[in-house]
């Protein structure tokens, strides 16, 4: 079953790819979902298995050659005319987080096999190899990892994360295994001879959307660091304990997230994306008739450039103090739960992704990534770029998350016009 | 085994009560709990029951009539010279929270019990029966209940509260029948023959403690009145959704809990008593990378002035209106969970109370009481008035809740006192 495209839609018929046929394989992968939960095809899940299958006829259909590595990723590949010239990788990720949408990776997997197709049907060979790559699980598995797949093609997914559980009690060593890998050959899954690598994904925010343009080259994925803060008052009795006579550990925590709001706004402003959230938060004992004793926040901070990071970190240490002295509560030293530093956009990439989107008429800009992608990974091994399309309303990991046919038709286009260009400028 | 008075502390011999003796059973009756949880002694569980099998022998030891009222309440009576003039009760509870202390409610019903002692030994005859109640079940109940026994004796323990049911699916009903009451004629539990009552309890609070006074005559019970407040905002992703393009509902939540604390600082600097505590908080989905979508605020408020209570409910509703606003999210008026007027003391007792602080040397003051007790439920079918003594620090509900010997034994002295002043001015 598949979504016909409303003839309202805008749609350039002068595109050198098929929007009709992208937009088809779309909702026909979509609809391979977890049938009450829309859309959900969970990484080492059997559904996930089955998208898999409809994934490799769709290669072959498109003249790849298909092949698992050891680290679980889907490969399919098309070869250049110049042995040992490394390859073009076009990659994202075909699982979905528990009740998502039908965008977020697929666009990216769906886009680079409608390139294939499009190089195909219009007699082109390359010198470099091109390769569309599904990554196995980009998305929080239920081992509690991420971007597997890509980790494993850099070369960084080690023991420790290997033997980590889901909650049946299977090691993730097992899972990938189960999804056609060879963890015990995991080594051969990293690679030294990727030329480019370039990922089209949906925005998942509203830049784009906003001031209506087509594409986003990103400059970065911003560095992701994950800061603890523990609160600790008194459970004094809510009914005879005198306001004035309060360690309230709710009160001072609130303070806390105003204080950090307030920071990440004017930080925010600055030239790189900034954006700071406290998401988790929970107080003890929890209860109607004590005064909170104890407050945990979680702030999920992310920074494209590095330095406004360390400057945050700097700044939420003194909020702390300074909110413990003023409440008379104790709070350590904010914790670096987790700490990942920006990953960059190769220069020379990102002007190609632009010289393409000039060509093709798409209005474009440059923008960071708050969030992580499969790139990230890749970018330790080679060089990286990765664009954005727009998305309505900024809704992701939602069943209302959406994008427009044109809109992923003409990212696609300008990853083919740039797969053209970088195999014709690279050594 | 019992803990000896340091001879260090301040020590009243004149005092009309023996203070030893008294303490003796503080510690005696303490010593009955759940062995891995000091202080523990639930209602409705075996050592509450063995608690009252010691209570039993002491009141029979004081020479009291005891008998099991049909709500479940131990009543020990002394009979008066004169049929008919109705019975001057001394009234608290033997039941514990879980993991609390050894004086919230023993200190009152073993005041009691020291009273009718102290009246025996000397030899005195009331016009009016005494009698020393132990209220069942003041402390929430396993039920979800509180003040199960005094509510009893108030007429108020209706059909619904006796459906309620226990964790194993007991209704109330059946455990105050395990208890030795007989809930199918609950209406012989409603006294209307209690000529006045009086109450002893610790503080609770820091008000006696740092005015450095040993008697509190408290006003009334404060009003108790909580308020649900749900607040509803987007659950955008934490990378990529700007700071200025967020309906995160924790920023407007916290928000809301430095107003509410704020407006509650102010007003309990009027003549009544006066907290709001925001003690229930909870926000969703509570993920890391996820800005909040929803929080959920419980307010605990006390009010001795009911206006007061009724201008911070007006004052809550315009608050959350305002917050509403200012950060786009959505916020429902404040529901009203629950609502509990204050109950006033009898002006006539406060001042035999104070008459009796006067004769025996004793610091006193007029206070309201922040926290709920049996004597709430006893205003209602009788004249009624409680006096605090002091506890250190303000600590209660916990293994650390103190009260100092002399403390206890001059509450005691007051009490008897007042009885004999009311004995002889009631008609």
């Amino acid at each position: 079953m598949t979504t016909p495209v409303p003839a309202s839609e805008k749609s350039r018929s002068n595109l050198p790819v098929n929007q009709q046929r992208l937009w088809d394989d779309l909702m026909a992968l979509a609809e391979i979902t977890e049938p009450d939960r829309k859309w959900t095809r969970r990484a080492f899940s059997p559904r996930f298995l089955e998208g898999r299958d409809w994934l490799v006829s769709h290669m072959q259909d498109a003249g790849l050659e298909v092949r698992l590595d050891t680290a679980g990723n889907l490969i399919g590949r098309r070869k250049g005319s110049r042995p040992g010239a490394g390859a073009i990788v076009l990659g994202s990720h075909t699982d979905t987080v528990p009740d998502g949408g039908r965008f977020d990776g697929p666009a990216g997997v769906l886009a680079g096999l409608e390139v294939a197709r499009a190089l195909m049907e219009a007699g082109v060979t390359l010198e470099h190899d091109l390769e569309v790559i599904d990554c196995l699980a980009e998305e929080v598995s239920p081992y509690g990892l991420s971007c597997v797949g890509s980790r494993g093609i850099s070369g960084t997914l080690d023991e420790v994360m290997l033997a980590r559980e889901n909650s049946e009690g299977e090691k993730l060593v097992d899972g990938i295994r189960r999804m056609g890998g060879h963890p015990d050959r995991l080594a051969e899954a990293k690679r030294s001879d990727i030329a480019a690598y370039l990922e089209l994904h949906i925005e998942q925010g509203t830049v784009l959307e906003s001031s209506k343009l087509d594409i986003g080259v990103v400059t970065a994925i911003s560095g992701i660091t994950r800061f603890e803060i523990i609160v600790e008052g008194r459970p004094d009795h809510a009914g005879t304990t005198l306001m004035t006579n309060r360690l309230d550990a709710l009160v001072a925590a609130s303070e806390l997230v105003l204080a950090i709001r307030a920071d990440a706004v004017e930080r925010a402003k600055g030239p790189g994306h900034f954006a700071a959230t406290v998401g988790e938060f929970d107080i003890e004992p929890n209860a109607a008739n004590v005064v909170p004793s104890r407050a945990r926040l979680l702030i999920d901070t992310r920074a494209e450039l590095r330095p406004d990071m360390e400057a945050f970190a700097v700044r939420l240490a003194e909020l702390v103090e300074e909110t413990a002295g003023r409440h008379g509560v104790t709070i350590a030293p904010p914790r670096r739960v987790s700490d990942n530093p920006p990953t960059p956009s190769t220069e020379a990439l990102m002007k190609q992704l632009e010289g393409a989107c000039d060509l093709l008429g798409a209005g474009h800009r440059r923008m960071a990534s708050g969030a992580g992608h499969d790139m990230a990974w890749f970018a330790r091994v080679a060089p990286a770029a990765m664009i954005f399309i727009p998305c309505l309303g900024g809704r992701s990991h939602c069943a209302e998350e959406w994008t427009e046919p044109h809109e992923v038709a003409m990212g696609a286009a300008v990853l083919l016009e740039t797969v053209k260009r970088i195999d014709a400028a690279l050594p």
